[in-house]
């Protein structure tokens, strides 16, 4: 918590909002170099916890579902500025979980049932965390839904990420990494919330290990900046707390990238069930904790090649 | 070369062909468990030198691009088997080239004139090599097309990829790699060619550093085993040559992951341009060799994320 502890304000679960809405009260004004302590629960907005089971996630209140802290108000942010986010430090709560929601995920047709998984792993020491089916992954804490507020009017859904950000849930949103948003309304009117103890590239399954979380930021402000999307900067390696062991790729070829990515997670499952006689609903939610998906190749037409890599360590 | 020395056969390239095709005769039939070296153009069939200029590259024969060295019969494949290819060792030549190529790659559109750079790069101690426009790009030789012989009968363009392998460009079929090929033809029919001293995920311009490589690999057969499409095992880290100083990383956001990663590298390229003065066709060539698209989200309904990771070692 040292780096929370250096910030000059603390934003608690309750002072945030469920949806993006550019007429939403800020929560907090600060100027441009000020840091804050955010306080987010997890997706479930506390719906969820460690006595859970897997019927509790067909019973969600899903309008409560991923709340974020804010709105932040950056003195002097007008369109068209950016607004700079450097991710101080994470400290999750020890406690996470990781579900297979009917009707969601990439496969969502194939795991029609509820499934959950809990996590329990030493917040000081970040050892990889036990996964009941088998393996154990090891943690990278980080920040699932972070953005500004849309220009457009009206509220607007937190699931889908816009050119404002939101619900990026780019794994290497963590620690040490610089964020750079584009502002459309005066203040920028920033939140985050959404925080995962581990997940891989792509979130598969639509969960990660969702989990409660401290999150301490910077906000700088960047004048008369053109912004057509978010990008970031990583100040180090983003796979090294995984990639020792290297990987088991699977892949998926042809002309729809969506269809191929599904192929590939689908032979990824195959193996894991393979080599690990893991059920393939507990495979295919812990390919979304800690496996990528990455566009091997985009070019040699008609055919791209979309591959999944899980990281070796899990079962190393 | 020591891995090349160790393997019972050599196929030199004129010991090749052009597309795919089951009932090319074999140049080589060998059993399980013995090694072949194979000494492979570069992808222009020898039609580019050190000394051509970018006009050479609208000159090009077609029908010669991207040969191949095969095929090669292991003893006992058959329909519903996997060959297994260890990727022994690769020498490149110490020469290499990046082309855009007219009509081809993810921005043809945008980037219709022929463009071409010229590497050159220390055999030996492999330090990055130094890209004309700025920067340095880290090496790791690899094979971009690799696969065995499918059956449907008749000749099948090189260019795509298919579930029985070709033209994947995967950065990571690199030494040490273990590749899964599933057979569909008696023998397999195996053939390799197309290396590269360096690629990023996607290759998104087409080409990466195109070289002349000597490639060592060792064949084993394993009866009886479904395979949907390659996989493969990488017995270490992937991208630890280049990830020491962290990552630029650009975003593309919207339903159509295609889209979404043309949005990606336009922000990558415009990053590039901004912060080191380089013309865009350079920057998008640099990004083909050393950059990766990852499916950062594709769960988050209706808008998929799609990153462009940029190794900021390269200029560090």
């Amino acid at each position: 918590m040292l780096a929370a502890m250096k910030c000059q304000h603390t934003l608690h679960h309750a002072q945030g909002h469920r949806g993006w809405d550019n007429t939403n009260a800020p929560r907090l004004s600060i100027a441009p170099g000020e840091s804050i302590e955010f306080q987010a629960l997890d997706a479930s907005d506390g719906q969820l916890n460690p006595q859970s089971v897997a019927d509790d996630l067909s019973r969600l209140d899903f309008a409560r579902v991923n709340p974020v802290v804010g709105p932040v108000y950056i003195d002097g942010a007008a369109p068209g500025d950016v607004i700079k986010v450097t991710l101080l430090d994470f400290t999750p709560s020890g406690w996470g979980w990781t579900g297979n929601i009917p009707g969601f995920g990439l496969l969502a047709e194939e795991f029609p049932a509820p499934h959950l998984h809990h996590w329990h792993y030493d917040v000081t020491s970040r050892t990889p965390a036990l996964y009941g089916p088998g393996g154990r992954v090891p943690l990278k804490p980080m920040c699932g839904t972070i953005g500004l507020a849309p220009a457009e009017a009206g509220h607007h859904s937190i699931v889908p990420p816009r050119r404002v950000g939101g619900n990026m849930d780019i794994r290497d949103l963590a620690a040490g990494t610089e964020l750079y948003l584009p502002v459309e309304v005066a203040g920028g009117l920033f939140s985050l919330g959404d925080a995962h103890a581990a997940q891989g590239d792509g979130e598969i399954c639509g969960t990660a290990i969702e989990t409660a979380c401290s999150i301490a930021a910077k906000f700088e402000l960047i004048k008369n900046t053109p912004l057509a999307t978010p990008r970031f900067t990583t100040p180090g390696p983003v796979s090294r707390h995984l990639d020792g062991a290297g990987y088991e790729v699977t892949t998926g070829i042809g002309p729809d990238l969506m269809v191929a990515a599904r192929d590939a997670l689908r032979n990824m499952i195959d193996v894991l069930s393979a080599q690990h006689g893991m059920a393939a609903i507990d495979a295919y939610m812990l390919c979304s904790v800690c496996g990528d998906l990455r566009i091997s190749e985009i070019v040699d037409m008609p055919n791209w090649v979309v591959s999944f890599y899980f990281p070796r360590v899990v079962f190393g």
